[in-house]
């Protein structure tokens, strides 16, 4: 008896992927034994025409899912350990695409040091449609909540970046050398730096919906309120290149999976050791304080910049 | 600062249901403390307008989500310990159907006693598509592989009334008190005998996409042929007064999420007892055997029955 084709594909594509534990996704599920420490597990989707365009290539959409998921293990400090997948694709899906998303998953997986557990695909009549869950390990934890008034506000790497790929993918910003498209399209999550942070940092989270809104959970979380300095926001220079007319676009955008965190003065010298010995740059921004309103970016000249949304939810805004 | 819609809907639909270690689902990821024994994993996805009609109930499109995955864990032999879920849903989807979809998942974690951990809500242009990973827990598992020359077959419950209950939808099968409607739509996963089954079957698995392809997994797991009678498979009052011309669709149908297992002879009291103790009715319908053909089912003459294909997968069939 001939297997049918969604076995033939989990065979040739999905089987070489698979992880100790995975039981070569020949079974009812995978089985893990023991796990070191406690158990950090994180789930993430992603849909053409929302979080990627349509016939973006299949191995940066693996890519793109696997690094959102694995930026969520960064901002808990946790360390990979494996992922479930479940992808929903058009009945006429070519094999070279399911080639392209397996070398994909398979080369972050190389680089990031976790493999496949098990999954599901399936046909769908609409979009193709991709989730992804995470599993990582920690003895210690990173939390959203924890930030004391006082403490500095820290981000890894450059912000906005993200959000100006995106109007670069549309043609509405330059980007010569294709940067910021790369940082749209290819995540870099902060893991070293996340796992390095533990008993450093008070509180900590990755940047997805946009620097200012994913602040003000920290605010929400600590019930404090923050000031940052848009100075000292750091932007790649292809980021700077694309005008300051962008600039609050660069203070709300998403899609940046920095790390966005919270640490005592005291703590500097521990935070910038921690950064340096991964070759990850960070910057403080700003302070929590106690204040009524939770997220206040200030200019040069020291006067508030007007904000007209705090960030991006996928409810609340236009598809690109 | 007003949270996004997505954040609201968090907050008032999946907050409610989160477990311990969701941690509000306010942060990055979930954190389970030392989890006792193995970690069973799966994950599957369904899609609207193939594995559920469009316009279907949001509180049942939940409880199969729910129930396909418990389904999983009970052909393991595991208990439920909580999931992490995903859902693409149109922008215009309203507060009724998240309140529906919340309602229906808060029965079934009441009824199986699991909780949610985590996940991620997006829009989509196209049909609604959730995706669910299961973690159970188990000291010794099931497994597809292990089924021995001369071990008897089992499968619990009734077998074909899930395809018959998706023909029952589409009006082409009558089902007068809905009974088949209702094994299509809510199925009944065997935690409690599979539970039971650790250390009695020799190998298990859950009947996911009809009795004969999926008894062929055993098969190929065992390096064995496997020999059905027909007359023994269980078939509930309504599948039987469905008619005759559907005996071969009971035997391929898909759905059923009813354990189908191997134990030897010698095992057949205690797999008895075991399903007695727990309630749900078990048959013995055949035999592993040396045998170059994977699964021969015999009619009452003992004849080989033909059977066009050996089940479905959701690449190779019409959508309902």
């Amino acid at each position: 008896m001939e297997l049918p084709l969604e076995f033939q594909r989990i065979a040739r594509y999905f089987a070489p992927l698979a992880g100790e534990g995975a039981l070569g996704l020949k079974d009812d599920a995978a089985v893990l034994a023991a796990v070191p420490g406690q158990l950090v597990l994180s789930a993430d989707a992603m849909v053409e025409g929302v979080h990627f365009p349509a016939g973006e290539a299949p191995a940066l959409i693996a890519r793109k899912l696997l690094r959102t998921n694995l930026s969520d293990l960064a901002a808990m400090g946790a360390r990979p350990l494996g992922y479930l997948l479940t992808i929903a694709v058009p009945r006429a899906t070519d094999e070279a695409w399911f080639a392209g998303f397996a070398a994909g998953l398979a080369a972050d997986q190389a680089e990031f040091g976790l493999a496949l557990l098990g999954g599901d695909s399936t046909a769908t009549p609409g979009p193709v449609s991709v989730s992804l869950t995470i599993l990582g390990t920690a003895h210690a934890v990173l939390r959203r909540q924890g930030a004391r008034p006082g403490d500095e506000i820290w981000v890894s790497g450059t912000i906005g970046d993200g959000a100006l790929g995106l109007l670069a993918l549309r043609g509405e910003v330059a980007d010569p050398d294709g940067f910021l498209v790369s940082r749209y399209r290819l995540p870099q999550p902060r893991l070293e730096l996340g796992r390095r942070l533990v008993g450093i940092a008070h509180a900590a989270m990755d940047i997805s919906d946009g620097l200012v809104q994913d602040l003000s959970h920290l605010c929400r979380a600590a019930g404090l309120g923050a000031v940052v300095e848009a100075a000292r926001v750091p932007a790649s220079a292809a980021a700077l290149a694309a005008g300051r007319e962008h600039q609050v676009l660069r203070l709300t955008g998403g899609d940046d999976y920095e790390l966005l965190f919270a640490a005592s003065a005291a703590a500097a010298a521990a935070v910038t050791a921690a950064a340096a010995a991964c070759g990850t740059p960070v910057m403080r921004i700003g302070r929590f304080r106690y204040a009524p309103r939770c997220v206040t970016v200030l200019d040069e000249q020291g006067g508030a910049i007007a904000l007209e949304r705090g960030g991006w939810s996928h409810f609340d805004t236009a598809e690109p």
